[in-house]
C-alpha cells in the first residue's frame, strides 16, 4: 500500500481502516517504523491513536535508530511477527541510510513475500518502497536536466519511481524530469490521502481522496542526453494515465495502455 | 503567434521583437486591439511604448468597445492595412461578444489568409484565436467532469483549445478536463512569456522564456462520458508534448507524434 502522505487520521481514515482490514483486522499485530522522522515519538503518538481508534490492540512503535537497532534481532522480530507494517513519513534518504540492506529490510521482504503481510509506507515511506527511489528533486514549472537524485530504495517494488504529495505540489515535471532520463523506469505520483495498493500476482485499487499520476516514458522522443545541466529538455509522447480513487483492475483486465505498469507492479522481476 | 500572457514588454521583449519582424520590421503598420481589457487605455499606454521602444512609427489603438465600432468602416480599415495586428489580453468573452462575427472578424481573417498579415494575441487574446475558444474553467488539481466551459472563438486556427499562463497557473488538470471531454480537439497550454508561432502550411517554432504543452486525448480511454457532475475522470492514455522554447519544426520533418499536431496548426481546414 502506497500512500501519497497526509493521509487521514483524525477522521473518516479511509486509508488507514483499509491498511488494518488488508492486513488482518484490528485483532492482528501492528508495528510502525519511523525512521524516516526527525521527530518519531510525535508521529507515533498521532499514528497510535489512529490504530486505537480503529480498535487495533496490538500496535509496536519501532524507530530502529541506527543500523544497530536495525540489524537488532529482538527488534526485528517485531517486524517477523507483524501483519501490517507501516513507514511512517520524513526523509527517505534518512530510513534508508538506516534500515537498507539491514535485518530489518530483509524482514518486510520475507514478510511480504514469504507470509503475504501488508507493507505500507506513506510520504517518505511510499518513496522508499522502490528499488530506484526518488531522493530528492526541485520542484518547478518544468522538467529541468539534473533537478532529481535518484537513490537505492528498499526494492519491494521495481521499475519505478515513486513521488508523494504529488497534485498538492505540483510534482508533475520532476516525475518528468525522471522519466525522460529514466524512461526504463514507471513515474508514479500518489496524491495525499490516496493510496495505491498493489496485490502482488492479483491488481491494483486506487482508494482515498485524490488519484494516481501514472506517467510512462518508454516511447518519448527526448534531447535531454544533449542538454546542458539545468536545460529543459524537449518531449514528444509522454504516455499519461490518470486513475482517481474508485480505479481497480485484475492483472490481464486492465486497458492495453495499462498492461505494463499492471505488469510491473503487480510481478516481482530481477530487473531493476 | 500565440502568447501565453505576461510577455516581456520592458526588457527584453523577446516575443514582441520577433512579432514586429515578423510582421515585416518597425517600418510597417501595427494595430493593438484592447477590446478584451477593461483598461484599454492603460493597456494600450504601455504596448504603445513597448513598441515605440522597438522602433515601431505606425502604431494604431482600436479598442473596438461595441460591434457598432467592430462593423465600423473606418475602423476595419485599421486592420486591413495593418502588417501586424495585435490583440492583449483581458477576457476572451469580452472580446468575442464584442468583435466575432463582425467586419473586424473578417478583415483579421483575410489579413491572415490573403496577405500574410501576423496576427498576435496574448493571454485572451490567445484563447480567443481557435475556433473552440476555452471560455472560462476552474483550475483545480484535477480534471473534473463540467469544471470547464468551452465559447465560438475567432477561428483563425482550428481543431485545437488554447490554455494560456499555463505552467505558471497549473493548468494542466482544466486543459485534461477539454481533452478528456473533447479527445478530436488538441490541448496547447502556453506559458507565460512565451510563444507558439505557426506559419500556416511551413512549420512552428516555440520562443520566450517557458515552454508549450500539447495533450492528444484521441486514443485515451476515459469514463467521462459516464460521471456525475464534478467527478473526476479515469484518463488512460493521454499523449502529452512538451515543447520548450527553441523547439522548431517544419511540416513533415516533425517526429511522428508531433505529426498530427503539425498538421493541424499549420494547415486551415474546414471541421471544427
Amino acid at each position: 500500500m502506497i500512500i501519497g502522505g497526509g493521509e487521514d487520521r483524525t477522521d473518516d481514515k479511509t486509508v488507514l481502516t483499509r491498511f488494518v482490514e488488508m492486513a488482518g483486522g484490528a485483532e492482528c499485530r501492528f508495528v510502525v517504523i519511523t525512521t524516516a522522522s526527525r521527530v518519531p515519538d510525535k508521529v507515533w503518538e498521532m499514528y497510535d491513536t489512529a490504530f486505537a481508534d480503529l480498535g487495533v490492540a496490538a500496535r509496536k512503535h519501532l524507530h530502529l535508530d541506527s543500523r544497530a537497532d536495525a540489524n537488532n534481532r529482538e527488534l526485528v522480530a517485531e517486524i517477523e511477527q507483524a501483519d501490517g507494517i507501516f513507514m511512517t513519513g520524513g526523509d527517505q534518504k534518512r530510513l534508508m541510510a538506516i534500515i537498507g540492506g539491514t535485518l530489518a529490510d530483509e524482514a518486510m521482504h520475507r514478510a511480504l513475500i514469504e507470509r503475504g503481510a501488508v507493507i505500507a509506507g506513506t510520504s517518505a515511506g511510499a518513496s522508499a518502497m522502490s528499488n530506484h527511489m526518488l531522493a530528492d528533486g526541485k520542484t518547478d514549472l518544468h522538467p529541468e536536466k539534473g533537478a532529481v537524485h535518484l537513490g537505492a530504495g528498499l526494492g519491494l517494488i521495481n521499475r519505478v519511481v515513486i513521488d508523494q504529495h504529488f497534485s498538492q505540489r505540483h510534482r508533475l515535471a520532476r516525475l518528468l524530469t525522471v522519466v525522460a532520463s529514466n524512461p526504463h523506469l514507471l513515474g508514479i505520483g500518489i496524491d495525499e490521502d490516496t493510496a495505491l495498493i498493489v496485490t502482488p500476482g492479483s491488481g491494483i485499487e486506487v482508494i482515498g481522496d485524490g488519484a494516481v499520476t501514472i506517467a510512462d516514458g518508454r516511447d518519448t522522443i527526448t534531447n535531454i542526453a544533449d542538454l546542458p545541466q539545468h536545460g529543459c529538455p524537449e518531449l514528444i509522447d509522454v504516455r499519461l494515465h490518470l486513475l482517481p480513487s474508485g480505479s481497480r483492475y485484475q492483472t490481464g483486465e486492465a486497458p492495453a495502455p495499462l498492461a505494463h505498469f499492471m505488469h510491473i507492479v503487480t510481478h516481482r522481476n530481477t530487473l531493476s
